[in-house]
């Protein structure tokens, strides 16, 4: 199979061409794997590294369609896609991973927690709401009470699309569309496990990542790996993104963002068929980048080692408040001079407050000495514009 | 600087667009550095992930010279280019680095060796020959005696260019062209050292590599790291790397290719000023990879560190005796299945024997485990046709 994988002019559809499409076609490229990406902007991140940028909407059923018809197989680095068109490409005969009906669950945050229900997965108390009125209603008529966390049921993404509601004033911010209203954690830590699983149902979990949260920027703002969580918890981390992923009957990566409470109970937040912002460590960090994982696990291939060369950090390089325009960085010299420190610029042009614009992996003996290193990173490096 | 370079549209020339030119715009595109790519070939390997290939000779004046003019920076992956264009270019004030006068002395072994001697590093004795009949009349008037090796002056690469001559039958073999002939070195082992530069005169060596060579192919065959050799043997070798390109006074990398002999003395076979073979492991086994390192080097940023994640043994891809025509690569999923092994290919088309068509790069705990996954994969990978 893969025989004529690489030595044939297979193309590999990704749906959108932003950093983790960037990263995916740069692994592909160690292979000689053709990769195609859709996005509106030729000019997208993506773009490259991939062989070539076929200019179309992920939203539009024409453009995903017409897409599929031009590639041998289907992934995708974002939820939010024309599901209909996919689903006639499949019944068409083309392959698609992960499946599109994992994806139609998975776009919806309400279909999500009912699905996590239906696994036994354990997660929070939820219901779905149609508007915000019907939220208020609630609130008044004390068939729901503060706090609570309204998410989007679709489009939400990088932490858009998510409010904590704890105050009246809050309530105010409340999404006017149909969400997941669903009960606060009593939060002691956020983690994050990926796993990925082929055709033959081999499954490989990556060990678990912290991931430390900016409220603020209601952004993660620093990813560590390993954690340093007890043993015990990461074990039954593992085994719920493995019970996961088979359920799903998924081929690709499944990245589960999970809960830890005050009381080492674990609360499964919510999933991503797709590569993560929690797997950028393994690029460098692992023996298996999630990136190679993801294309072992859509074509049938052996999974590989996710075991860690090196503990690391993660911080986002986003854009600061203020500043808007075109992308200008500081400190990038002053952080390249500290060891360990791997810069990753998604090449986006212009920077927007908190925008997602790159990812530093900071490489140290000690996470402890890592996470010294990324403070003095995060001093340093800052996205303005010019 | 850095600031600037990768938010303009600041273009990295790049004479070569091969399999070292490749991995070169890989690390190029996770900074956002656009890079442009002088190839003969519009689909060479470095077109998967360059900015754009102009097509073109890098032995011609004018091809280069007009590369030159396009592009804001230059630098390369092979020796043999047109020297002349690249003296005119930096007359004209284009920066080119390494230095064209480096490179010059470095294209021809003649000179080379002459160089050695000036900074006085150790180096067999050699004379030089300008055609067959010369070497062979100072055989017959006994002025030179079996064994020795006849290496071209100018253009050879990948082993050719090299000949061992140990017999009267070798000696039919002579290439008939301006050669460097020198004493053949009572071979305990073959190693490389990687040492890079940067404006300021930051200079950092990477781990000493050792190189098992394949007498057959005339290719290094399995590239070890960290080599298993006596420290103190290691850190002489790193200290003539250090001194070497100090006295090039070269921003970049260079590559530095030694003989061991029996009583563990060091002979400075050859060297590169470009990524090389030997530094492929540093992808996968290296805070800073070879390829990374350059960039630093070229645009004077702080030098990356050079300490190892997990030791790693490289072997080539190459293609098998007995076949030519469109490449076919056997035990691809075989070898994925093994823990550790990371594949690369370079995307050529075509094999013929002993072509470099990818490399392996196997990671382990030990250089020995690896070393026996390396034999494994080289059981199973063969690169035939179809």
């Amino acid at each position: 199979m893969m025989e004529k994988l690489v030595t044939s002019e297979f193309k590999l559809g990704i749906i959108t061409g932003g950093q983790l499409g960037k990263m995916l076609t740069a692994v592909a490229n160690s292979w000689d794997i053709k990769t195609y990406i859709l996005d509106l902007d030729e000019k997208c991140p993506a773009s490259a590294s991939c062989t070539a940028v076929i200019k179309g909407s992920q939203l539009d059923f024409d453009d995903v369609y017409n897409f599929g018809q031009k590639v041998d197989m289907i992934t995708y680095e974002v939820e939010n896609i024309n599901i209909e068109a996919l689903k006639k490409l499949k019944l068409e005969g083309k392959t698609i991973n992960p499946d599109p009906d994992v994806l139609e669950i998975i776009q919806d945050k309400g279909r999500q927690k009912s699905f996590f229900k239906k696994m036994q997965v354990p997660t929070s108390n939820w219901s779905l709401y149609s508007c915000k009125s019907e939220i208020i209603e609630a609130l008044d008529a004390r068939k729901l009470s503060l706090p609570f966390v309204q998410k989007l049921r679709e489009g939400g993404y990088d932490g858009k699309g998510v409010l904590l509601v704890k105050s009246e004033n809050d309530v105010k911010k409340l999404f006017d569309a149909p969400s997941v209203v669903e009960d606060m954690v009593d939060l002691e830590r956020e983690i994050s496990v990926l796993v990925a699983r082929n055709k033959d149902g081999e499954i490989r979990c990556f060990p678990t990542v912290e991931m430390e949260f900016n409220e603020k920027a209601n952004l993660v703002e620093e990813l560590t790996c390993p954690s340093s969580l007890d043993r015990s918890i990461q074990d039954r981390a593992e085994k719920i993104a493995t019970k996961m992923i088979s359920d799903f009957g998924m081929c690709g990566l499944l990245a589960i963002e999970m809960f830890i409470d005050k009381r080492s109970n674990i609360w499964v937040n919510e999933v991503a068929p797709r590569p993560h912002n929690s797997g950028h460590h393994t690029i460098e960090s692992s023996l298996t980048s999630q990136y190679e994982q993801l294309l072992r696990a859509v074509f049938n291939f052996p999974l590989g080692s996710t075991k860690i060369k090196m503990p690391s950090v993660v911080i986002n390089i986003l854009g600061e408040q203020g500043f808007e325009g075109a992308v200008k960085y500081e400190g990038l010299t002053q952080s390249l001079a500290i060891d360990g420190v791997k810069i990753h610029l998604y090449g986006k042009k212009i920077t927007k407050p908190f925008r997602k614009m790159g990812h530093v992996t900071i490489l140290s003996p000690t996470t402890d000495e890592a996470k010294q290193k990324a403070r003095a990173v995060r001093e340093k490096l800052k996205v303005k514009s010019w």
